[in-house]
């Protein structure tokens, strides 16, 4: 990028210092969530406004129309359209438009609706109180359906996909739905096959003593192994575990530690790492710094990144027959009796349930399947709120054949929908999709992967992710990522056969 | 403060938004010094600057010189010399003149300069080599000079006052000297008179093994009982221990657990959380928020409070009978054999030393006095630079008895100069004076302090401080406020009585 036109300079000197405050609001919250004494909250949230204010200021600021518009005039530029330059150039034009659209009194009144609705969310969840809830969330998806016309261009099919642009650019729900609906039969039909063998693997084995500071020094090694680079990067605790990729050279990590179920800070660390290999794979130093050229293509790339870890590697048979011998060095005697085979079934167990953060790898995706379902339904106006409880109930019977008690446990179990989070949910299931897909490219590409995972030798794989994926950012939208890596546009078939090809075995 | 005239409350809500920003400037400092990754250090040192400039900009904008122009010209605020509001505005046109008086060239240049001499300094320690930074320590104080004639105004006597102004308001170094000198001869000779009695206290009690867990749990236990509220703050562990007030509801501490000599964290702790009692003091909520009258008087000031709990508290007979039973908990069976007058003796040794950050309660205060001798010197114009390593050498024989034998353990230990920060070493002492002279006003006031200290309980003494200085943040000077509170300017008697008092019965 040598000798770029001066508006492109100027530009890229625009974003870098908006990405500067960016970085700074980022710890900020990193902060908040693991070390801030508690009195300091008020205080907190004055500094992550004025902060979020000044990025906001220079994210929509004039000038930075007028040299995107000038840039873009400029065929040294642009002529390529598939060039790094005229890719960021797009990108570039789509965070500006998106940020620019907001009318400022309804991004404020999403936020004040949106924090009162979330605290009567709260309340009626405690109570399991539908009616409590109905009028806010009828406020709040009338205010969100107001975003989303704001936000809608005439690449947008339904009004939907306005929303859901935000997380995963150049998405549509009609194109995830022609996946989701076989992927939802599909799976809903292996669960319910594997419900009928009758016998889930034992669980003894998660169920031992596990010292939490033993926990964490094994959460490292993995993360070390995995490729993780703790001198640009750490590990804390928090009640929810995150990532946060605040900087460059800067990529933290949280997990948790649980007396029981040893394998959930394991799995935790593992989804985290994954995002933070990618935060750590992107090329935030240079000339991309600061631009989309350094950030993560979409949440379901990157969620796609974490379920590899947690779960295409993490609950392998190869990564238990390296992680075994290591985790009964950490456990001490508590894990004698077990083999590693016996940690790979028990943490392949696929159990139809109500609440979605505890679901396990194969009904997880029916879980949202079902939200995506009713959230588009509801933007669209085909659904009405106080239809909801019904609908939910009635969804859960059919694909994951379970009776729902009450709405705590069924349609208020998440804080989503209460301050508008509408397009969020499918990315969940997206990643698992892509992570499929990749899967089957990745080891046709590295034959001798499930050996070298039995060893513990992790770089090759890492490697592959860095070079066809991280260091991209976002060139590339993630159907064109997916067609360009795979061949093929994204489909439901790698996730079924990847599912049903491991747990089958195991209910056998 | 209700009613006030507009310009005010436009005055106060402008410095409300500068400490705003220098808030989240604290949080960048101490997460760097805590728990930020390496890598992160270049982007960190881009996001301080940011955050540096813009409250910067704000302290200098000509707005505030109006708004400040209009209060002072209005008698309504003015007209009673003596209220909080007239304090408060007389201390913004204090902070305001000298912010807008350095030239930004000069300001870039001592920090350019300064970094890079420090870099030599490091150096030229290690080879405790004097030539070698000659050059730079000379171009440093050329500049220093250049900053104290920029700042320097007609309430100043002497050059070096404008620099000390910057650290300990009101102060001149003249006033300084006059109780500096008596203590210089009369702690020698105090000093020299102990070391004849021949046998310094046994040290065997510090150090035994101790748990840096343990040693962990103890401090916080010594903190919680100072009264340090830990909902409002934190204590971590860096290698250089200190305190950073950094925000309303926001005050964190750090120190250091050695293998060795299991004191020094307690020491450290207590010390920190001696300046941690005075922020958390401080009215940063309220009408006084963001201004003068929510904050810290001057270091000397600040030092008097961490030397308070330090070693009037900390290194007292009473301190020992109460710390003492706990102590041998948490240490387990190491202190079963000692007694707390053993350890209260142990850690009152007077011995003269080479390295000031090691010395005890008494001998630092010579190293200080000789400090600002020299530096003074140096800013009138009347020690040349070649000279120092002669007068330091001879300074360090007369006053402390002890032959220095090279630069490295003489003066190139200490990194201040190297950098320009001169003005600073003065408040050191000017702490344990203000410390003394407050402590012997307290026990008149508060009789039976030495027994409530036997017993743990700090509560009145927590609540004098509170009272009598820190809700009243820059209100007073601090010459004003110790005229105030003792009766009298500030003298060496008090800090010699104290010393002479605790010394002579321990070594005789």
């Amino acid at each position: 990028m040598a000798q770029q036109p001066a508006a492109y300079d100027q530009l890229v000197q625009h974003l870098r210092q908006a990405a500067l405050f960016e970085s700074v609001g980022s710890l900020l919250s990193w902060d908040q969530e693991t070390y801030m004494p508690p009195a300091a909250a008020e205080h907190r949230a004055e500094q992550a406004a004025a902060i979020s204010t000044l990025t906001h200021e220079r994210m929509t600021a004039p000038k930075l129309g007028e040299l995107l518009a000038a840039c873009e005039r400029d065929s040294a530029l642009t002529g390529d359209a598939a060039s790094p330059v005229a890719r960021n150039l797009r990108e570039i034009r789509r965070d500006y438009d998106r940020d620019t659209k907001l009318p400022t009194e309804l991004v404020a009144e999403l936020a004040k609706v949106g924090s009162q609705s979330q605290e009567v969310w709260k309340e009626a969840r405690a109570k399991s109180d539908f009616a409590m809830f109905r009028p806010w969330l009828e406020r709040m998806m009338a205010l969100t359906r107001r975003k989303a016309e704001c936000l809608r261009t005439s690449s947008h099919g339904e009004l939907y996909d306005a929303l859901l642009d935000t997380y995963e650019p150049g998405a549509s729900a009609a194109e995830i739905d022609a996946v989701f609906t076989p992927l939802a039969e599909r799976l809903s039909a292996l669960v319910s096959e594997l419900g009928k063998a009758g016998r889930h693997p034992a669980a003894a084995v998660l169920n031992v003593p596990f010292d939490h500071d033993r926990q964490h020094a094994m959460a490292q090694l993995v993360l070390r192994t995995m490729g993780f680079d703790f001198e640009s990067g750490r590990l804390d605790v928090t009640t929810h575990p995150f990532c946060s990729g605040m900087a460059p050279g800067d990529t933290r990590l949280t997990t948790r530690y649980k007396d029981q179920t040893w394998t959930n800070s394991l799995y935790s660390s593992m989804h985290e790492g994954g995002h933070g290999l990618y935060e750590q794979g992107l090329p935030k130093l240079g000339p991309a710094a600061g631009t989309p050229l350094s950030q993560a293509i979409s949440l379901g790339i990157h969620e796609s990144q974490s379920r590899m870890w947690e779960n295409f590697v993490g609950r392998s048979r190869e990564f238990w027959s390296w992680l075994m011998p290591h985790a009964k060095t950490f456990a001490g005697s508590s894990l004698e009796a077990f083999t590693a085979d016996d940690a790979f079934k028990a943490v392949n167990q696929a159990k139809p349930s109500l609440i979605r953060v505890d679901a396990d790898e194969a009904t997880y995706n029916l879980h949202v399947l079902i939200r995506f379902r009713l959230e588009r339904a509801i933007i669209k106006g085909d659904l009405p709120i106080k239809d909801i409880p019904g609908e939910w109930n009635a969804a859960y019977k059919k694909y994951l054949g379970v009776d729902v008690p009450s709405d705590k446990v069924g349609c208020l179990q998440d804080v989503h929908w209460s301050f508008g989070l509408i397009g969020y949910f499918p990315t969940y299931t997206l990643g698992n999709l892509y992570a499929a897909q990749l899967w089957e490219t990745i080891n046709t590409q590295i034959p001798n992967l499930p050996s070298l995972i039995s060893r513990g030798e992790f770089g090759e794989l890492k490697t592959w992710l860095n070079t066809n994926i991280h260091t991209h950012g976002r060139r590339y939208l993630a159907g064109e990522l997916c067609q360009k890596l795979t061949g093929k546009p994204l489909s439901a078939e790698p996730l079924i056969r990847y599912l049903e090809g491991k747990l089958r075995p195991i209910y056998r």
